[in-house]
């Protein structure tokens, strides 16, 4: 039995005979670092909750570059890898396994069914969308305004060498007045800066963990 | 009475009080153009159902730039001046009135109850904010890859100067065959062109009308 009431919020709002078709449809599947889940239009897996690893979403511009819209972590669910059953998606997106991954398997077809009739589902949909919606209008006004990661990460290097250590002690708070933003927008984009690798959030610390690439992006902004 | 069941393709599976609820809440206004109808997470008037008039959706990016994401006429609804009822929309849009405009407005409160409990009318919420989700994500493939706009401004002015009328005869496929491009996407790109007010689009035909912007967008793939 898989503990389905942890991952799906509707669960408990399902009936028995759904719960029951759920539970025999859904089956565990690895995917090995650099494999490609989902690709375009034809392919509509299903749904995809991440159990362990990374999954990473990205679209390719018309010359040809890769721009990562957003990863999902444990615990997150993959719905344009069943971009089929959502009418009036008419993008396109690539989902590919950033690191060896888990997931769940929800095949389309069940969920699907289960969304037509029933609300909760069909509100938990929208509301996964809203948050992917939400991480691709975040990005758009990142692409449209480079400023705040650059002088984020000149701060990051500033704050690291005055501390002659690659653990800060400093609150999103106080990097936030330093910038003159919000504490909101600053965690998110540190959230973003782990995502990609170049600082690991604690409680209360924050640790630089790839200076390098701090170090090019602080740079973009003396352009 | 008004005509809703024409506008909300959910209207025939509301039971007889749920739609006698809607009709009692829903009422025509008016707005007049540069009317600000919806701004940030603040607001929360309600859906918006255009019935003569145009919408415009954008928002600001860090240096004050406005951005449009996108455009509402007849029979469209704007979801996002509900966005309070929307779970997991972290970003803030403006609404505005960009010509003299007439809606019918649903209240959040009696749209939130039923979607909260309707399959069909979450699942329209669903395809509704998957339009949107894909307008900007076609917006951002645009800011990525400036090329197509500007060569088809470019091809439009040479066809218009060939033909000696602003009036061309060309169809979609032609224009898409002169640009290598694919007729899916050159008809979506004329028709934001149409809702930027530089062509005029007609069956088997399209007019000019904005012979100056065209000019200014088509020197954009020299730089």
């Amino acid at each position: 039995m898989l503990p389905l009431d942890q991952y799906l919020p509707f669960w408990n709002r399902l009936d028995p005979a759904d719960q029951a078709a759920f539970t025999a449809a859904v089956h565990p599947r690895r995917f090995a670092q650099g494999t490609i889940l989902h690709n375009g239009a034809n392919d509509c897996i299903g749904l995809l909750l991440v159990t362990s690893g990374q999954l990473r979403v990205f679209t390719v511009s018309g010359e040809g570059h890769e721009i990562t819209l957003y990863r999902l972590f444990d615990r997150d669910l993959c719905l344009f890898s069943a971009s089929c059953i959502l009418r009036g998606v008419t993008f396109d997106v690539t989902v590919e396994a950033e690191r060896d991954t888990e997931v769940l398997h929800i095949p389309s077809e069940l969920y699907h069914r289960l969304m037509e009739r029933s609300a909760p589902v069909a509100n938990f949909t929208n509301e996964l969308m809203a948050e992917r919606f939400s991480d691709v209008m975040w990005l758009m006004d990142q692409i449209l305004n480079h400023k705040l990661d650059t002088r984020l990460a000149a701060l990051l290097l500033e704050e690291r060498a005055l501390a002659g250590s690659d653990t800060l002690n400093v609150t999103h708070e106080q990097l936030a007045a330093h910038l003159g933003s919000a504490r909101e927008v600053v965690t998110r984009m540190l959230r973003y800066f782990q995502s990609e690798g170049l600082v690991r959030l604690g409680r209360g610390s924050l640790t630089v963990t790839d200076e390098a690439r701090l170090g090019v992006l602080s740079a973009a902004s003396r352009r």
